[in-house]
């Protein structure tokens, strides 16, 4: 064995660069703190893997400037169809119900495959930061953690050994090639077929793992996070382990160009057959369909684990061949296969004294055909992220790191309990008729799909109260908001939901989310109300001349020196009509001056009608009077409501703040 | 002199790689066809220079896939203010007016400059064909036409040699660089502080001049295109002139970062003072803005030409702050200036015997205020690419390349008579009441501005009738297509408008330009109306029968062996419910079946509400009955209309496209 070659010190430490892992180099690819981020395997995903996106999960890629990119690439599921059998046996369309429940986000699901979101981060990595580049082939074999370092935050109690793999050892099994109808070779794994052409520099970059095979080099860290999958190697360390268990549910997938007479294969679809089993149809780019296919005549081996020998692209399209009957199915190209046995399992406890992490696939695992994984993975890490960016840079008092813990652990155990009941009506058979206890009722199939689709659009995470979602210090909500739809509200634990508002300067329409940045600020959001009244434009001034006062806590928790804007950013949406309103008669701190560039124009909306897209009703939506009181709305640097309160309460603010900001000198 | 080093042909060869020339490039590179760029210069554009992109202008660069890049990355024009004169001499906000006139395409004007236009069509050039590159710091020498070879399409009768500059050779004079009052060094040419990371390369190409300078080389071509510019070598070869005249009116141009108390600064602005000159204001990209200002006190030297080298940015920026006044206006960055004095010339002659053509500032020169230069240009090689493309590879007829210059020269003198109204217009003093007759009246300024927004927009231009564009073989348009709302509505040619309507298969929503990409296909909109009632199902059903039998026009246009949508392509778009039909039960030519990959999912489209996106009603805005007798429109490869025909006139179709189609073997 090699001698270590050189040992360095970092803030953070990712094991993973799979979607959880990537989402957070993302993160701290936007901070000054250093990061690396090392993965087992020599090259990237290609094909297979995940590939449902939740209309949550894209808001929060379009704060990072990738959402456009999947919204163009991806296929857009519009629509799902509930297939049944009919009297007579025969599989009929019983039911459409839309995929994404309308009003609850301006993006709906979009499917594409995994390897093409992490080419997105890897792109927005190198533009933020050239020099954080994913180390492939490279796995950790030690881990070290000195429990009397890590009360100070600026020490560094994780030491860990990396050892740089053969190529050999980079490469993940393939469980062998087959023969699909048509002839192809294919395989379940790293299948190139469809590579995309600016995947290239990874292929390359893999034949330097040999110079380097077998090196070793000894990491100091701040914080470690472990995004490394279902058999973790930081849980491992750490001695945590998943509970929950496996059912005897055997389920295959294939990606496919299907050639059928199925009139719904462009659809989203869940065929329950009579007895043959069950299929799931998702729709997706380049004219592939992934199907979803219950397999019913897999014998379970030892252990109650299905052998996976008896598994070919053959037996599960013949398995899907009875199900779809009396339609066709076949085909001649085959993109990926796999299969697998359904389980649930989570973790009890997500970090070590909030220096070592664990996310994704490493803290719970279940099945795919939710659409979940990947989503819940990256939500993850866009929740723990900007917490270890902000404690580490000095922004945040080290107690905001527990919410990570409190936040996550209760969505993995809502996806574990909503995969455990879905998996069970997806997978069993159809009741022939109300007497039939033993089968599925078609109809609490449906109900549970449509509540379902809620929970599986992301915008239903309420994170319960903290030091940072604090709706015990916000008592007035209930008189300030007057609305109460889900997703469409202003909800303190929830996301701040968007409508479009017009630039008071130049009157192009944005949608709100789209001024929130995911860049590691807090924001006010002030909404005034009608400031063309005096006591509406009094309120507002007044909470101005507060906010700009230099003892203020604005300039206390802003390091000396730096933006007003640069910790806190304040954005205006006013109720007034835009044409009666100029900027330059606002106070200054809500559109601060800068000697060298002026006036920032960016940062004070009109909710009012645009000429081209319609009037976005952003006070109407969000439940406040356009003449009432107004509110002011504390957001998470991830777009969480954290406080509300009303335009006076300048010291609920300040008080909020001040249990976790750090003070600047 | 060095010898020729290497003589080779090509099917087309153009001159110059500015936007026209990348225009043109572009096309070609979507073809299976020999193309050679060159361009003297050394680099592309970094900075200043053109910046407007009209609606229409828009859709071409979508139909690209590269309108999603710009709509992005540029400032959008929503509203324009006009700013006069009050009774007291001080400038006042008078009006404000929408700066894309509503509801007549799905953009509207942005402004972004034009080196990162030349960027995305790079990008989309490198992905449609690796091999063509444009060949910087190469300019042609000689040239020599065959007139003889002229009438075979298929031979070469260019001869042109090609000459590879010096770096020196191939850099573009600077004006000398000047101080800023901030005193940042400023160019009026490739300054580069703005430099975009994906320019690089062409930065590391250039230093490959050297190397190779001073090379000959001798090209023979079947076509060639000059887009060199108002100074065109090409047009020069052809012994053409432009004819025109310039006028006394100076401006300058500042790209800045204004600091002001203007309150309008981030909307167009038209300002007109009393006495000291007009202002336009263009908001742009990156917080710059962009101001046009009337140089009141620039003497004329011989000639009539004014004094360049008395024109600095400070005398610019002088000028502008009378204007203002009394808002104060100044800047610490510069990111490029000019000055110009406006002129108007139109070239007589666009073609020499439809084998050499010319395009953009080579057949006409105006002033650049109103936002047309680029865009135009752009069109101009938008209408020629597909027809060389067409012709050049055995698809069309030689006749309709004449359609170029009948097509174009009448854009170009109403583009030239707009700019010339416009102008005199902007330039003059306003009148200080309805007796001053030397003044310019306010009001009648407000409308030239109005009806210019249409013409401005790209949207109105309408060719005339020619082999391609057949009115008169269109009898029934006036009793199919109810709606005259320009720019909305079916009109022979005009472009087909865009309205949101749903595939049929997947429920998904898509404008209907986005399904009429730029990739040189003819393409037939078939409007059959609501085919649940047998009457408009038995008309569809007819027609698709003729279009599908072995002899039908279709197939005699299509090459043997290929698919049968690769010369023209079918779409559908029913006016019946969409769950009210299955794709399948539709004849087969409207969603063609092949073997490997199964039925065409992507032709068949529904004008109806969707989950998300509303109703597109794209039958009403059409001018369509939904339950009436239907329609068939061919498009032009540029979605120009060309024809419009009742349900049944299969014979119309065949005749039109019988004038001017090859029947393939």
């Amino acid at each position: 064995m090699a001698i270590p070659v050189a040992d360095s010190t970092v803030d953070v430490l990712i094991v993973g660069a799979g979607p959880a892992g990537l989402m957070l180099a993302n993160w701290m690819s936007r901070f000054n703190l250093k990061t690396r981020i090392v993965d087992k395997r020599g090259t990237k995903i290609f094909n297979g893997q995940a590939d449902g996106l939740q209309c949550r999960t894209l808001e929060i890629l379009d704060s990072f400037d990738i959402g456009h990119r999947i919204w163009r690439e991806s296929n857009h599921m519009v629509e799902i169809c509930l297939w049944n059998p009919d009297e007579t046996g025969r599989i009929r369309r019983s039911d459409r119900i839309p995929d994404t429940i309308v009003g609850i986000s301006r993006f709906q699901q979009v499917v594409l495959h995994q390897g093409r979101i992490e080419r997105f981060f890897l792109d927005a990595i190198k533009e933020n930061k050239a020099d954080l580049k994913v180390e492939r082939g490279v796995m950790p074999t030690t881990f070290d953690f000195d429990a009397s370092k890590a009360a100070d935050f600026k020490d560094y109690p994780i030491t860990v050994t990396l050892r740089t793999l053969t190529e050999d050892e980079a490469t993940p099994c393939q469980s062998g090639t087959a023969s699909s109808p048509g002839g192809t070779e294919i395989q379940d794994g790293l299948f190139r077929s469809n590579l995309a052409p600016d995947d290239t520099a990874d292929l390359i970059a893999r034949a330097e793992l040999n110079s380097r095979a077998g090196q070793t080099e000894v990491v100091k860290a701040r914080f470690m996070v472990g995004c490394d999958g279902a058999h973790s190697w930081v849980r491992q360390q750490l001695g945590y382990s998943l509970t929950g268990d496996s059912t005897d549910y055997i389920w295959g997938v294939l990606d496919i160009v299907p050639v059928t007479d199925f009139p719904d294969i462009r659809m989203r679809c869940a065929i329950h057959s009579e007895s043959q089993g069950s299929v799931m149809i998702i729709p997706r780019e380049n004219k592939l369909v992934r199907l979803y296919i219950q397999l019913k005549e897999v014998p379970l081996g030892e252990g109650g684990r299905a052998d996976r020998s008896k598994i070919t692209p053959d037996v599960i399209l013949k398995s899907a061949q009875k199900i779809f009957a009396p339609y066709t199915l076949t085909y001649t190209h085959c993109d990926w296969w796999t299969a697998y046995q359904i389980g649930q399992r989570v973790g009890d406890k997500f970090s070590l004294d909030e220096r070592v992490f664990l996310a994704g696939d490493a803290v719970h695992t279940h099945s795919p055909k939710a659409g979940q994984g990947m989503n819940v993975s990256m939500q993850d890490t866009y929740n723990l992220g900007w917490k270890i960016a902000l404690v580490a840079s000095g922004v945040c008092d080290p107690a905001i790191l527990k919410t990570y813990e409190t936040e996550r652990k209760k969505i993995a155990q809502d996806l574990i309990s909503f995969d455990h009941r879905f998996s069970r009506l997806f997978s069993g058979r159809p009741a022939k008729d109300v007497m039939d206890e033993e089968g599925i009722s078609m109809d609490e199939f449906k109900m549970a799909f449509e509540k379902g689709n809620m929970f599986a659009s992301g915008v239903a995470v309420d994170y319960k109260d903290s030091l940072i979602v604090s709706r015990s210090t916000s008592p007035s909500t209930s008189t300030l908001i007057q609305n109460s739809d889900p997703g469409r509200t202003i909800s303190i634990g929830m996301r701040m939901p968007s409508f479009k508002v017009l630039n008071q300067s130049d009157a192009r329409p944005w949608h709100l989310q789209e001024r929130l940045p995911s860049d590691g600020r807090w924001r006010i959001l002030v909404f005034p109300g009608d400031i063309t009244t005096p006591t509406a434009l009094s309120r507002y001034t007044s909470l101005g001349t507060k906010l700009a006062a230099k003892n203020s806590f604005l300039h206390r928790f802003t390091p000396p020196g730096a933006k007003i804007d640069s910790v806190i950013e304040i954005l205006t949406i006013h109720s007034a009509p835009r044409r009666d309103i100029e900027l330059t008669d606002l106070p200054e701190i809500f559109h601060p001056y800068c000697e060298t560039i002026g006036w920032d124009y960016w940062k004070v909306f009109a909710d009012d009608e645009s000429y081209h897209e319609g009037h976005g009703q952003c006070y109407e939506n969000l439940g406040l009077e356009r003449k009432g009181a107004g509110a002011v709305v504390v957001l998470r640097p991830d777009q969480y409501v954290s406080w509300v309160g009303e335009m006076g309460d300048y010291e609920g603010l300040e008080k909020f703040f001040g249990g976790f900001m750090v003070e600047r000198k």
